[in-house]
């Protein structure tokens, strides 16, 4: 039982089935004494939980639930799964099956912690190019849950966190080229303030320290090298630092993740998808977070993928996934006023 | 005395007297022993060393040569500088003195090189805006010594090396939005020509797997997020790949410097500064080194600047010195054939 425990269970989804997953959510309830871990259960995916425990050797009993609130006392047994059985364990062949019971998942989940009977979502990889054919109009998950709970794709802010270092990137999925044009002062300052509230609150960081890094090299040299460091990201730093929050920058990105740099802040902004991917696969592989900030529920999940090729093989690092248990339950806590 | 020692000492230039190169070399020469480096000296500015020694407390006697190849025994009893006293040590507090002090050092060091009659040069950190005043046309010390040696700055390869990784920025000083523009074919099949012969001559690879890096976040995803993956890297990769050489990608860059993922090449080759300085300086800050690839001689640097803010104090780590000298010594060896 962890230390700081939320009064309600996680919802977990079980991602695509033929995905690590299900062998991961399988080993994290096997290793929930050590690692600290807060009762969890899983939406759906019974049959393929079982199978997987069977294939990786692992004496985990299945037990089904009717309602989240038997998670709690069903969790010191085995893994509780709520809902559909599903179908069987086929790692690395995904289909159309699997599909649904992944997306089927994902829905029943993100609605019970919306619903305020879960304490928050942690979610298992899919693959959006497969949920895509059965109906899937979201970029992400993390643009699924935001509308599960009426969010503005543009207020849910994704932020990837591990033991070294957290940081956000301000754009994601666009050709680099785009990347400048789509910098502005109102993207930086709307979500450097929601990162700013969710370190407080779901984090317990008074007083969060945010490091913004510029976009050109050496942050532009005071523009001899790209205009947007000086002309769009100073400004929102110093409009920021008038509201009294914690901004230093445009830093140079790349001495920003050096290690005596990294301890002078508590995360970093970035402006594109590999500055803020980048340090955190090179320091914290198997052990990144990624994290939904501006949500009414908390969201986590592992900060990989299905990986398809070493399903089943005994190959996955359950790694990132306790680390996400772990978060979703230590946040999930200081909302519920638990620690 | 070094396992592989080359038969000529290395030259070093002394970089900005008022930075942190001086202390620096000194450091250096009181760990010779246990760092395994070759005999080395400064060219010029005996004074500076002389008193940077006592600033740190260091008993490194001073030894002045008249000939390179005097170093290999003055080396053993103190560190040999060839050449001009020049002023004393004012550190943290650049002026034009110690920027002619520091230009005509890389000037001396980078002759004795070209001329054969020093087995590399390894250059100390200047600050480029102040040589600018005083007659310094170039971008940096690595466009210097690629004219001093009558190379073309295409064909001179900034590296970066450390224990971990090394990477090749294939654009550097440019604004992020001039990338997309600048990257080409030719760019990449010639620099990675040069990458290879210099692995192998060089650091005794003699097959050197070399990674490069896509533009786009997942390297484009096939199309979906950028065009360059597939229309401009892929292509030279192909060539290459026909040509012999053991090149992959374009590799999502994100996941390129995982510890799993940096096992799998000897050299990563990044599409811009940051791509390629991010990983170095977040996983080997205090060991990285810039090495010239593509010249007619070894030249190496630690990977920092002239850190005027902390010259002087103690502070200064000189692990990157150290390996910027180690490695120029093992580079010299292997072209003078004493491995």
């Amino acid at each position: 039982m962890a230390a700081a425990a939320p009064l309600l269970p996680l919802a977990v989804s079980l991602g695509d089935p033929a995905g690590v997953g299900p062998e991961l959510f399988v080993h994290a309830w096997a290793q929930r004494g050590e690692a600290g871990l807060a009762p969890f259960f899983v939406a759906g995916g019974s049959q393929v939980l079982h199978e997987a425990a069977q294939g990786c050797g692992l004496p985990v009993p299945i037990i089904a639930i009717s309602d989240p609130a038997e998670a709690i006392d069903a969790f010191a047994h085995g893994l509780p799964v709520l809902g559909a059985e599903g179908c069987g364990w086929h790692p690395g062949a995904p289909d159309a099956d699997g599909a649904h019971l992944a997306l089927d998942s994902l829905t029943r989940a993100a609605g019970l912690a919306r619903d305020g009977v879960a304490g928050a979502i942690v979610t298992g990889p899919i693959a959006k190019s497969h949920l895509a054919r059965i109906g899937f109009t979201q970029p992400g998950q993390t643009e699924f849950v935001a509308d599960a709970c009426g969010v503005a794709h543009s207020d849910a802010v994704m932020m990837l966190a591990g033991p070294s270092l957290r940081t956000v990137p301000l754009t994601v999925h666009c050709p680099l080229a785009d990347v400048p044009g789509l910098i502005s002062r109102a993207l930086i300052e709307n979500k450097a303030r929601i990162v700013a509230r969710a370190l407080i609150r779901d984090f317990g960081i008074s007083q969060p320290r945010i490091a913004i890094a510029g976009l050109n090299p050496h942050a532009g040299e005071d523009g001899r090298m790209g205009s947007e460091d000086r002309e769009v990201i100073a400004p929102a730093i110093a409009a920021l630092q008038a509201e009294g929050l914690a901004v230093t920058g445009p830093h140079p990105a790349d001495a920003l993740f050096a290690p005596h740099a990294r301890a002078g802040f508590d995360v970093a902004l970035c402006m594109y998808h590999d500055q803020a991917l980048i340090p955190i696969k090179a320091l914290d592989f198997d052990e990144g977070v990624n994290v939904t900030l501006g949500l009414p529920i908390v969201r986590t999940s592992p900060d990989h993928g299905t990986a398809f090729a070493i399903a089943g093989k005994g190959l996955a690092h359950p790694g990132a996934t306790i680390a996400a248990l772990r978060m979703a339950g230590a946040c999930a806590a200081r909302r519920q006023g638990t620690v």
